[in-house]
């Protein structure tokens, strides 16, 4: 297997999760004999800094032409903080997500059995979790049309629009996740209120027929918010719509006890971005102590979602998995005895290596 | 004090939890000397079986003539489950809401110590949350216009609006509410994205010079989402739209470990209702064990907010907890030994005139 992986490490911590990432990749391709080739673009705040433009065309070249996308963060201090800055890093995310037509969010959500004690939630409820949502990225309220203000400035109005084609494409990836995992798919809206809930439940619906064997749902999303928290292990697969899809996946982000471990895929067409679901965070660049795991398992991701390698991926995560059993991470997960940046990716690496040697005896 | 109540009881449990909120208002006005008139009147289901409308004018009238309305639940499988029931008795609610002008909806949110055990949170995240949420009721996205599909059917769309007055009107009902509390309000909302929302921030920023000791800050609604599993000692009252208070309301309802609990209050400029926010819960309805606590809550909201009666008001409260902090309520959150729900009713009641009692001497 010979790829090409667009690696877009951004800013903040960015550039450090992303490295031990690559380092994850690098031990899955030794073992196997893959060849990877990673081209590093520019993105963020990084990129105004070099071009003035937080997603310059040669990204766009370099991430148009790549089998997948590697990306770590984005977001800086001095422009954030700028009320005057005319661009912005995250521009070059939403230019990014719209240019190569990323419409389908994903993000698994999981428990971790040696993470059971930092979770707010408690063990019985959340032990043996192991659901992924996938959220409409590029459709709904966050981009409808009319959008503003009236003449006098005393009202405002946002408009939340769906087509029919927009909602069948992420069903069927949807549908697809589902028929791979425990066959179930939760279709979270506002049905009994909004129109565009009614066309998604009226399209996922009539979408059913081609999965006869996946179980299908429907949950108001106020409720659902209830029961993530209250029986998180009932999920499978759930798809939502945009706005509710940003509410619900990062209330579930706290299932696990720590943002630092959280991957994330968008998925197009033709291009596929992998990404821990944490920021830039600023503050802690360049100290060693950012959480690569979100990387890692991001790199993982990418393996089978664009890769469709799964064995492979399945190996990073219980490499992932033998680190946090021994205790072995960062300080945001283990405050007594936090490891580095480095150490962290050093140990998965050599476990990924390890554990095949071991598998295949 | 002489004052009128309307009691909209309703379908389901509604009539057994309401004749226990009943009992709790007797208790009070017999150690105070207090006058409460009460008035039944039809709503939901009850309604559409005498008149054929599930908010009848007599029972319009009733809530317009009253000081202050307490209502039980609505909703019936006869109907529910009827896709040609042309009435259904949830318009009745809605009807209501429009037609006595019902803009604010209010939840509190406790954690109770003997609950601890049940709540899906961990007792270290919970213990001490008390904060209230101001949920507006009547506009954004659930009522805006237009709304409906395109002339295929292909499109669907969904309009959220909101002027300014009908933001000032329930801003100024938070900001009092945390001028009698911690003094601090959290605006939710997603200014980063929604024209709406940035009305809503630009707004309440503009009020909150009226109320210079109130410490107002803003929250993304997806970040909320996190924080009120993660900290919710952390709020104080927390003001939001339609819509997001929707979504975060029944989230936060599961902190307290059972929904029965939980008492609201819907707020106009000359009408106040107050309900337990669970359901009509048919399948419980005439067994004796609904928890009646939620609708005893409500009462005490009731003659907080309706009457300004606060001391009554945790008289009530205090009632509640010393039933709970000796494991004397129904059998959701004391399965072992779980009382009826008119024992539990009675038992409140009796507490209310004893603590009283005790007080005086
Ligand atoms: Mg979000
Ligand atoms: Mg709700």
């Amino acid at each position: 297997m010979n790829k090409n992986i667009a690696i877009l490490a951004g800013d903040g911590i960015g550039p450090e999760v992303t490295a031990e990432a690559v380092k994850a990749l690098d031990a899955i391709a030794e073992t196997f004999g893959y060849q990877f080739q990673y081209n590093d673009a520019l993105i963020g705040a990084a990129a105004i800094d070099a071009t003035g433009n937080p997603f310059p065309e040669a990204t766009e070249e370099s991430c148009k032409s790549a089998d997948a996308i590697l990306f770590g963060a984005i977001g800086d201090p001095k422009y954030d903080n700028d009320p005057n800055a005319k661009v912005r890093p995250e521009q070059g995310l939403l230019k990014m997500r719209k240019n190569l037509g990323l419409f389908a969010n994903v993000r698994p959500v999981s428990s971790y059995d040696a993470l059971l004690p930092i979770s707010p939630l408690k063990e019985n409820i959340i032990k043996g979790t192991d659901f992924v949502v996938f959220r409409e990225l590029t459709g709904g309220i966050y981009f409808g049309e009319p959008r503003g203000r009236s003449e006098d400035g005393n009202t405002a109005f946002d408009s939340c629009v769906y087509s029919k084609s927009e909602i069948e494409r992420i069903a069927h990836l949807a549908f697809k996740a589902a028929m791979n995992r425990r066959k179930k798919l939760t279709l979270v809206d506002k049905a009994n209120v909004l129109a565009t809930s009614r066309l998604w439940r009226e399209t996922v619906k009539d979408l059913s027929s081609q999965y006869p064997e996946v179980e299908l749902d429907f949950m108001f999303v106020d409720n659902a918010a209830m029961k993530i928290i209250q029986n998180p292990k009932d999920f499978d697969v759930v798809l939502t719509e945009n706005m509710f899809g940003d509410i619900i996946t990062d209330e579930a982000s706290v299932i696990s006890g720590s943002l630092g471990l959280l991957p994330s895929a968008s998925l197009g067409l033709k291009s596929s971005l992998f990404e821990p679901i944490h920021g830039s965070y600023p503050q802690a660049a360049g100290k060693g102590i950012a959480n690569p795991i979100g990387a890692i398992l991001s790199a993982a991701m990418l393996l089978e979602y664009a890769f469709d390698l799964k064995e492979e991926c399945q190996i990073i995560k219980d490499a992932v998995n033998s680190a946090l059993n021994i205790g072995y991470g960062t300080e945001d997960i283990f405050p007594d005895e936090g490891k580095s940046t480095s150490e962290v990716g050093d140990f998965i690496s050599q476990s990924i290596v390890n554990q095949y040697k071991t598998e295949s005896v």
